[in-house]
């Protein structure tokens, strides 16, 4: 019998080890995780302040794809796939803007918000128009953070039902776009993601991040804090109860969810250059905890919650060998820049560890195109990373 | 039995609707298409114009490959491979010039205009060097626009049967280049001919275009006007027989020609800004008849016939997912720039009309690169468009 | 029965004619020649002069690999696979430098200037670390200059035994770099080496070099030139015994070793723009002799021997249409720029040449592209071009 490519690489992976080159560099292994798991997975696209009025859009890209997101009415954002009906143009050209429909630049095809074909030049009447809707993807507006999901059958209530609670506090819904920025990474996703989940490498590589964040540090050594911060945490209208399902084969794909609150260090408050606050407190929070929050919705969507800002983080591959990671950085809708913050001192922290990881990760894509790569032994720190790769193999392999 | 890729593609092709995704991208399909169109069709690459003197020539390129246009007499101009037959340098590296001879720039190796060896350092005696000409393509110099044919089988006859007539009164042999210039456009080459071969998206998209051309009309608003032309074309010298055996598979390949004369609007009596004279009256013709003309001489080279001056167009793909589409402006050899015509004004139209359509057709490619492109149904005034791809999937399936 | 193409290929090879265009084209054979021949053939990687110290590295590419070369003792330099043992990151990101150990910058993991591992974040006594060591290569300082072989079995006496004398007056040991670089040309690496590999060109294309030297002319026709430089060269303290063991494939593969000296013409005494002197003798050298040497060791390192300097070639393919070919100047370590020698004087000839050469080499991989390419018959001043043809087809058909 025949063994695929596919079966023959999963065959020759040792347990507790990193995955071997061809999971990086087959276009075959590539499109079949875009249909997988990016089809079939909630990604962040965008916060719901970013289309506060009728018609206001940004478009989202995804491996090729472009998906407008829109606002139609005062509680409803549509996601469109941003492909004409007709003869397959892109029908909205901008990546964000205002628009009363959408017109097709090429023949004038022409959609309301909600992607209904509402004209075609000459041929209204003689064609069907309800088959030539622009395609409609799932969108959830969970606490302001909107997440599509290309599956007409994905549910998003286990989400809701975890994290509803945990987040309240942050009152998510109510902050404001700081800054957007994205930082094209020359790497296949993977290793991207494989970067972002652990912090086995925040000490060597990310002095700034490591000096505050208890993350940095092998759980057993910060153990004591997290004590600490649990209780210091209920204090301040927080809570902290731990909250992983993530990389979970047992459950439907595309639903992991993360809540992890752990301490920071050296009396450090928030996220910023000298663990100084930057920003107004955020929701209902009474104070400043000694905390941080991990987030994580969905494979490649995570975030970090501090008292007085949230950072998004959103993995998106473009191409087998390229990937964007999109930072969108919140704060307290109240909060006026110059006055309550200053951008610089918010986006510091973020904007240097993302410049290291983006280059960290470059370099571990040049190793690993190396033929003499041999995938080496997780780490007790790198656990995380482990179970990502283990679900990942799991989920290749059907 | 297994199904190729292709015949797959052909049976999910839906009637009436756009070829699907594939067809834009296969490099399996694309190199059909070369062997199978490109290298059986008659190809526009110059005007005799350009190589008024022997030894001038000029360089056409296709897919990768590389073709001397030089005259070698008064009366003969050939097309010759631009490969050396020894160790298959290219043995012309200009675009254009003059040349006694072509001296293969690695080893030297000699070949006269007609493309015969006439030096080979140290072994002319040793070898046959009637087997190592350089390749000659056929070549037609048809009222001065040179075509070539890659098939050594192929007849020009009934082109030239067709079309010597409708042709004459503009005496295109004695006409001149005002200009030249290439639009290289980001897409497969049949986006740009489906895009070149209708004018439903003319009135969206072409404005300038659209005021003054019958063409971006649905051809029943027009019959009054074409009538009209018909009779002033007749008494200005012209022809408005209509000809039409286009994308006709019980054609030889390769063979389409097309001439079809219609109404300009408003007034116009030429393709300017205006719709006012931009050039001395070509040929015969003794007025304005208020027409215009669409020529076609093979599958992916065309022309507007203005009263006075003419517009080639040139499809050309450089590999499967970028095109060339190069314009030629003719005018009365005689006319002299500044005095007889200027150039912006001349130029402006099909400049601005194509810059649009280049864009036009790189986001159509945009679209049609997406998963979930459905391709939509041609509209009647994409009737040729929707002939072409039949014609397409005809010869690609055979 | 079937073919694979590389059987189709080699068939329909005619003896004594250049390669078909698939061998320069086809991503399934570059990687064969990866495999076959630039894994097993000896490299040449740099001179022992740019690692004079202790920590000292340099870093060699090859095909998407990187190589640290690095001094780890007085006597012993070192090859090791820039590839982090644990998840493959680059361990050393500078081309080149000083190093008293390497600490991958992902995770610390480090390792000695042998490529021990040294140091494992948390788990140095939970792994065996004896199996992580970067991945060494062979390497052998072959009179200062450096070689390497990725085959673990490859042995190098039979190069140094039949080069040893000849080259020990040169004494290149004590040579030092004048000057490095690369000529990056869009081209595969054959293209290269069959350009280096034969003089019919010279004529044609170097006129600076053919100029002065007999190589350019046919054999017999330095017949007498070449007894008389023989009899200078010993009277010089130079041997010119001919040794050509190339492109044999009764020999192991990649100890390729050539040692030819031929005349200089027109009373030229070294390889300069005026044919005079450039820089203090050699070695032991004692009087220009009016000679030159072609040295080979292993398929793509080449070298000029003249009286005052050496000039070392290395082709390199970086992908399989694009190569390196880097240059070394070598003069006597005691020489003193702008005291001794120029740089610019003796740089010159085999700057100008290289130049020429990468625009021929380009424009042959334009021409090989074609669908028309045929290839043509070698001549005489070929034969050593034609011998690398043929050992190739044996290896890649093996």
């Amino acid at each position: 019998m025949n063994q695929s490519p596919i079966d023959e690489l999963i065959a020759g992976q040792l347990p507790g080890h990193a995955l071997q080159q061809g999971f990086y560099r087959s276009a075959e292994i590539f499109e079949k995780e875009i249909q997988r798991i990016f089809l079939k997975s909630w990604l962040y696209v965008g916060h719901h302040s970013q289309v506060p009025e009728i018609g206001d859009f940004l478009v989202f890209h995804i491996a090729g794809e472009s998906i407008i997101i829109v606002r139609s009415a005062d509680d409803q954002i549509n996601a469109l796939i941003n492909v004409c009906r007709h003869r397959g143009s892109r029908v909205c050209l901008e990546e964000q803007g205002n628009a009363a429909r959408f017109v097709c630049p090429y023949h004038a095809w022409t959609y309301d918000l909600e992607g209904n074909l509402k004209g075609a030049p000459q041929v209204m009447d003689k064609i069907d128009i309800g088959k030539y809707s622009l395609r409609r993807v799932k969108l959830e507006n969970f606490h302001g953070m909107l997440f599509i999901n290309f599956d007409d059958n994905a549910e998003f209530e286990p989400i809701a039902t975890d994290l509803d609670t945990p987040l309240a506090p942050y009152d998510i819904a109510n902050t404001k776009v700081a800054h957007r920025q994205n930082y094209p990474i020359k790497s296949n996703w993977k290793l991207a993601v494989e970067n972002f989940c652990e912090c086995y490498h925040c000490i060597p590589a990310h002095r700034e991040f490591a000096v505050g964040h208890g993350r940095a540090r092998p759980v057993e050594k910060v153990t004591e804090l997290r004590e600490e911060v649990i209780g210091r945490a209920v204090a301040c209208g927080l809570t902290s109860d731990r909250l992983d399902v993530t990389w979970d084969t047992s459950q439907p794909i595309g639903l992991d969810r993360d809540f992890d609150r752990y301490p920071l260090l050296k009396g450090q408050v928030t996220g910023s250059r000298d663990g100084k606050p930057v920003a107004p407190l955020l929701g209902t929070i009474k104070d400043y905890d000694g905390g941080a929050t991990d987030l994580q919705i969905g494979p490649v969507s995570y975030g970090l919650l501090y008292c007085d800002h949230v950072v998004l983080y959103r993995f998106t591959p473009t191409a087998i060998d390229t990937t964007d990671c999109e930072i969108t950085w919140l704060v307290r809708d109240s909060a006026v820049e110059g006055e309550h913050y200053k951008l610089d001192d918010l986006i510091w922290l973020w904007d240097v560890t993302t410049i290291a990881d983006k280059r960290i990760i470059q370099d571990n894509q040049y190793g690993v195109n190396s033929r003499f790569f041999v995938p080496g032994p997780f780490t007790p720190m790198e656990i995380c990373t482990q179970r990502f790769t283990e679900w990942y193999l799991d989920i290749i392999s059907e």
